[in-house]
């Protein structure tokens, strides 16, 4: 997904209004995201506390404000030493320690340790000034206010250091990355109750088609229910964004350009299905045109998906994707979320790319590029890729176990079971598992 | 992780009160967790709408009401024909039908098609009775109100029937399994609106220990900041339930006993950190003791977190788990997160376990069962894995990369690059990759 882009060149056949002629070519997937992330920016910052930053994205480094831990400390219940006072300690000839002072956790002592003195202390404890061993509870004899210790241990044997986790001024989480529940750690162990985070972008989900009813209603002959804004929304709801469903407007084009007017004021990117195939019924196409829309693409060479079309109004994306569910799937998965990870302000926009073992055989059709969708599964530590039943952009129920997509070149044909093949992993969170660049 | 576990034998070990022996011996991972799984039960049902179904667990299986595609319908913007019509078009001899009637997406047409006519009909629109197949606009030539047919195409070429994608009846959705953006989308293709979910559980996260503070203070000698309840409460509000989170409460038996006590009742599992240690500061347990609860088992044959506890009081868990952080860390996941999910209904509790090649060479320390921490990654389709630098259970910064849990079995000690060993993913969402069992 590196190869060189010619963005400029893809930018220079569109014209800038919506009029530009129907055969506007193709674009590839990787100039449509190299253009798309351009404009997906993030949108503010704001700072929130700890206890709520899970799942938020950090606006900024940050760094270690203490030591951690905060002091050099004992990492075993048992008695602090000098290690040079047991170094001839032998089962034969024990060596006897008085036990001078306790230091249980959360108290401190400033007493030195003098010759012979042990003090017991707790895990996690403060060693007191002069101790440099920790002797196991379970290592010694104990008698009264005396203990036996039978073997020597080296100086610094079971003791932590001030800072030797985390050190003062250390960068520990980077801006960019998503708060996760080990983030959350960190930050309270260093202390951290407030952090800098992008702001969260607004983004609104708009159905159109004639056809489509609001799912609490009656089909009647000829309709269906609107499963594409539910569906999206709820997939920029997974990201953690909470979408505004703007709810369906029929085929038609000045009703479809006053609700994208209506939303494009609030919301930093808007997303629709529907009415962009290439032709007779153009009718978002024609919307945006009357807007003053900027058509930054229009039609991928890829399938599913190819009629998608990407235009810019006040600076915002307004990405229009088709009405079959399963190719609004695809697309929004290759480019809504990247757009969406940007606007985030997530670093890593786009989707992990790795390769898998094909597990059944398959023809493709067509000579176009294809993203077949797929479910990928460990089998003894191998990642292999079973392509979905029906692969017709009109479908469904295959959406459910689809977790991964597996780019197929335009003019390849038969692939047989055992080839290995580029393929996208589709979980939001598997961006996090690429070549351990967390 | 199927080991026919003697889950009895285990259960008569322990006494019925908290007054056992402090040798009581310690179960093994796969007992400990079988333990916990019986009385980790769903809490509740409800219905909720369908636009709020998100991360929630659904209750029941669901079957589809209605067919997808509800009617016979068009995949593509084009004429519907007979083929019988147009079983001897060539493109020397065109068929030439006549434009009967048009059918946008949205409408319908009870009007059967005749001998030689065409029915111009847009995608998703219900094919007229008596078509069965369809021709695209690319493939007919047009001249006013006829089209002239250059190629035969076999009877339901481009027909979509009803119920092709999901029959009425059939079974969409199961039960115990989490509603992610695609069962949305399929929830609101069939018209659902409401769903069956189980309730979300109540869960109380306890920091115990003299050297805790809260992280918005400043640290005096000898305290830390309590990280873990930080960490924990994010874990739980990751797999989607809302944490308690209970505050801090010292190394003292009778406060320890109160806090346990304030929460037993809303809540319906306790998970705390810190003083369980076996022996001289096992204030958690003489605490339990004193509330009559039911200890299930004590020590663990594992590393880190030999000394987990877990007992049960008013039928409800309470997971007491180390003080250290990443200990916390290993055994939350291994236990808490499985009881987790069995309280919210979930079918699929357990992590899911896969082998991976360990990427460099690691020297054990111990002879007992060791959960050393790694990052999973995929190269070239392979899962590796590599161990986290520090393994000290104090360490908290490694959390941040970890993953994966290694299992290395009790007795082994050297483990060269390049072995094939047991690990479990971590991350929550990677217990749907099993096998493709989703």
């Amino acid at each position: 997904m590196t190869i060189p882009v010619p963005v400029e060149e893809a930018l220079k056949m569109q014209s800038c209004s919506g009029q530009v002629s129907q055969s506007s070519q193709a674009v590839s997937l990787e100039t449509a995201l190299e253009i798309i992330l351009r404009y997906a920016q993030p949108v503010g910052t704001e700072r929130i506390s700890t206890r709520s930053a899970l799942g938020r994205v950090l606006s900024e480094n940050l760094y270690a404000p203490v030591n951690l831990p905060p002091f050099n400390r004992s990492p075993l219940d048992g008695y602090a030493v000098r290690a040079k006072d047991i170094a001839d300690a032998t089962p034969d000839r024990p060596v006897l320690l008085e036990i001078s002072q306790e230091i249980p956790a959360g108290s401190y002592s400033e007493i030195e340790l003098a010759g012979n003195q042990a003090a017991k202390i707790m895990t996690g404890a403060p060693l007191p000034p002069g101790a440099d061993v920790v002797i196991k509870f379970e290592d010694v004899k104990k008698t009264d206010n005396k203990i036996g210790v039978v073997s020597s241990l080296p100086a610094y044997a079971n003791y932590c250091f001030a800072g030797e986790d985390i050190q003062q001024g250390e960068q520990v989480l980077c801006g960019g990355k998503v708060i996760e529940p080990a983030s959350i750690g960190i930050l309270a162990a260093l202390g951290i109750p407030v952090v800098p985070v992008y702001t969260k972008p607004k983004i609104a989900v708009i159905g159109t088609g004639d056809e489509l009813i609001e799912v609490n209603n009656r089909l009647k002959p000829g309709q269906i229910f609107d499963s594409n804004s539910y569906a999206l929304a709820a997939y920029v709801r997974q990201a953690g964004v909470e979408p505004v469903m703007a709810g369906i407007v029929g085929d038609n084009t000045e009703m479809i350009a006053c609700k994208i007017a209506e939303n494009i004021e609030s919301a930093h990117m808007i997303i629709t299905t529907g009415g962009i195939s290439v032709g007779n019924f153009d009718f978002v196409r024609e919307a945006l045109g009357s807007l003053g829309a900027r058509i930054l693409f229009h039609r991928i060479a890829m399938r599913p998906g190819t009629p998608t079309l990407v235009a810019l109004k006040n600076g915002k994306l307004i990405i229009c994707l088709s009405g079959n569910q399963a190719a609004a799937f695809v697309t929004f998965q290759l480019l809504a979320g990247p757009a969406l990870a940007g606007l985030m302000g997530i670093t890593k926009r786009r989707l992990t790319g790795t390769t898998a073992v094909l597990a059944d055989d398959y023809r493709k059709t067509g000579t176009q590029r294809n993203f077949t969708s797929g479910r990928a599964y460990f089998d003894d530590g191998i990642l292999k890729v079973r392509i979905t039943e029906k692969q017709n952009s009109g479908n469904i129920k295959s959406t459910l176990s689809i977790n991964a997509l597996i780019d197929m070149p335009a003019g390849t044909g038969y692939f047989k079971a055992g080839t290995r093949i580029n393929v996208f992993l589709l979980h939001p969170l598997c961006r996090y598992w690429h070549n351990g660049s967390l």
